[in-house]
């Protein structure tokens, strides 16, 4: 069976982030106010081809340690639909 | 108080990803198989001060609306948390 999974990459806590600060000062300029600690990531969606959704969070584990997500930067999530 | 609010913007179904052609190609060349539809996008997290966490949505649409996503190539997902 075919699992939608949902990954969310994420800075990690700490580290500077340029892009969020940069949204940040956005939200103020146009009138957000009360916006605060901003972080951008990368969201992605995949269908993964696996046996329960145990396993397709395995997989999509698997793929954020060797090719999603950068260990030393970033912390993900995951979230399997169904 | 303040929410935690986390947004995902997708690329809309049907439009050319070339990211997320890219990393199911990378994903494929690295043994994981059964792996189909990746598509890349933003994951914005951020504190929003608000009344009530419906309030809090509300803001997010906004800033979606006007800030975060491009309302004609982007689909966005708002979480509220807590």
């Amino acid at each position: 069976m075919t699992y939608r999974v949902h990954v969310r990459v994420i800075p990690r806590t700490g580290l500077l982030d340029p892009q969020g600060q940069a949204v940040e000062h956005a939200l103020g300029a146009l009138g957000f106010a009360g916006v605060r600690e901003v972080r951008i990531g990368k969201a992605i969606e995949l269908g993964v081809e696996a046996a329960g959704p145990a396993q397709a969070r395995e997989a999509a584990r698997a793929m954020c340690d060797r090719l999603l997500a950068n260990p030393v930067t970033e912390d993900y999530e995951i979230e399997v639909e169904g």
